[in-house]
């Protein structure tokens, strides 16, 4: 059985440091990285657990790519810059070294694409597989954005569709199918909405990214912004398959993984043509209210009765 | 049964954020910490695992503490100032509240002696517990150690008694006993040397925590610096306790959590004198040699043979 030394060289080579701000990193016991000056740290850890976060269904590059791009996806969110990355992983003894590699594979190759660089890890035994991913970006501290900037009448806006990962996970309740449809690609390969953070905090008030379906997350916003939500029913981005299922799958299904924020809407405005410009999805789906709650509209600007499951919740 | 948010929420209570250098904590979807001009980042991820790391006769209590602990340990290592940390639980959905909060409690003991403050983390479901801790610390650029500074001629220097935790495993083999002693303790509510990381990097050319064992550990300071070891087996400091049990428990014994460090030998001396003061025990057990490998000493400075284990490993 290869060792743990192997384990983490086999693993490890697939992630070179490119990067001067990375004084010491794989292989050492800490890492050691150069913060750049007047730049905050903005950290998130995220953890898939086996059975929990993926399944069967998962090819190892998938469960690579996913562990990595959950924490992306909140540093996205933040308006942050992805730096530096540490992973910890814990699997049973008997897997094989060649899924570990193909894991980091599907890892290492999101991280290019994210200009994040791994320099740090630890490896455990475990019964079940599971990655945690501490993800460390960097911002300039007027452009870190959080739950709490929204203001009434600030737009809201969201990027990409909703309810895909979803609807995908319902269709790989039976095992992997042959054809990867664009429902079963969001729960095996969300993409972490890297160019939209990029210039997200010159614009937005605040942000979220959508793990646990957009009322729970809206909701988070709200409540720590002190604030309600208008949504139009009409405008939320929800593709024909989605949208046959039930617009419940578009408010409260979990893991989209696309940026939910609000800016004033001068702002917002200048936000959706820019995104326009780099061919970023965003659309306006709705408007912050001083009213507390959420309420749903429909065409004619008339409350609509919201589904009764709040998103994902790990301890239901 | 108590919600995700309730979770955290009783979790996150016991860590108060007091210092300024943390513009966003928990509650935020990241963490936005602000990071000391002049200073690299030194950041380690340490994951332990129900089973693996600790057993039935821990405490919820013991359990929180031992895993903040490992990871202060590589920083003390590292001679940096720990500021932020982020922990990533997993565990059953059947685990009492109550049990989180004891841990909570022991991590948070440990947190506020060393200064470090939680700023993020994230829970999940898992048919096991544990507990990944990526801790964050800082050090002006010119004092970091890590395993590749030690030179020909440095002395080889080991904080507090080597063997402790190894020797307290068997003892804790058939449970908690009444009696909780030396060894015992080191295995349950092993201490990060802290004051000593503090002073280390003005004296220090290389340094790390041992985990490992001294021999593995050691091994890995040489094989970075490109040196040799002689240890004096008389100098070990080792209590009679583990003596008995045989020195390979001290040489190949796990989770001591020591630091040892290599220094030039006016420097070693000064640093022997500096943790005198102090009241930190701290031991010259060896030089550092260019001829590869390690040997081990007896009285008259003749070789002895080295115990066949190499040291803890994870998937042996």
């Amino acid at each position: 059985m290869p060792s743990e030394f192997e384990r983490i060289a086999r693993f490890v080579r697939h992630f070179p440091i490119r990067s001067r701000s990375v004084l010491a990193g794989p292989g050492d016991d800490c890492a050691v990285t150069r913060p750049r000056p007047g730049h905050v740290l903005v950290s998130k850890v995220d953890q898939l657990v086996e059975g929990v976060h993926f399944g069967p269904a998962f090819l190892p590059e998938e469960i690579g790519h996913k562990a990595l791009a959950v924490a992306l996806s909140d540093l996205a969110a933040a308006g942050a810059t992805p730096r530096w990355f540490l992973v910890a992983i814990a699997h049973p003894p008997e897997l094989d070294v060649a899924f570990l590699e193909r894991m980091a594979k599907g890892m290492a190759h999101l991280a290019r694409r994210a200009g994040i660089e791994l320099v740090g890890g630890n490896f455990s035994r475990a019964s079940e597989l599971s990655v945690a991913v501490t993800a460390l970006g960097e911002a300039p501290p007027a452009r870190v954005l959080g739950r709490s900037g929204a203001r009434p009448s600030d737009w809201i806006l969201v990027s990409g569709t909703l309810g895909e990962a979803a609807l995908g996970l319902r269709r790989l309740a039976s095992g992997r199918p042959r054809r990867i449809d664009a429902a079963i690609r969001a729960q095996l390969r969300p993409t972490p909405r890297l160019e939209l953070g990029a210039i997200l905090g010159r614009y937005a008030s605040a942000a979220i990214d959508l793990s646990d379906g957009l009322l729970q997350d809206l909701g988070h916003v709200c409540a720590r912004s002190g604030v309600g939500a208008e949504l139009f029913a009409t405008a939320l981005p929800v593709r024909p398959a989605v949208r046959r299922e039930g617009l419940e799958l578009a408010l409260a299904g979990g893991e989209d993984y696309e940026i939910l924020c609000t800016a004033p809407p001068q702002r917002a405005r200048a936000l959706l043509a820019a995104a326009r410009r780099r061919g970023i999805p965003l659309a306006r789906i709705g408007v912050v209210r001083a009213t507390s709650g959420i309420r749903l509209l429909d065409e004619r600007g008339e409350p609509m009765p919201l589904p009764v499951r709040g998103g994902w919740e790990h301890f239901a």
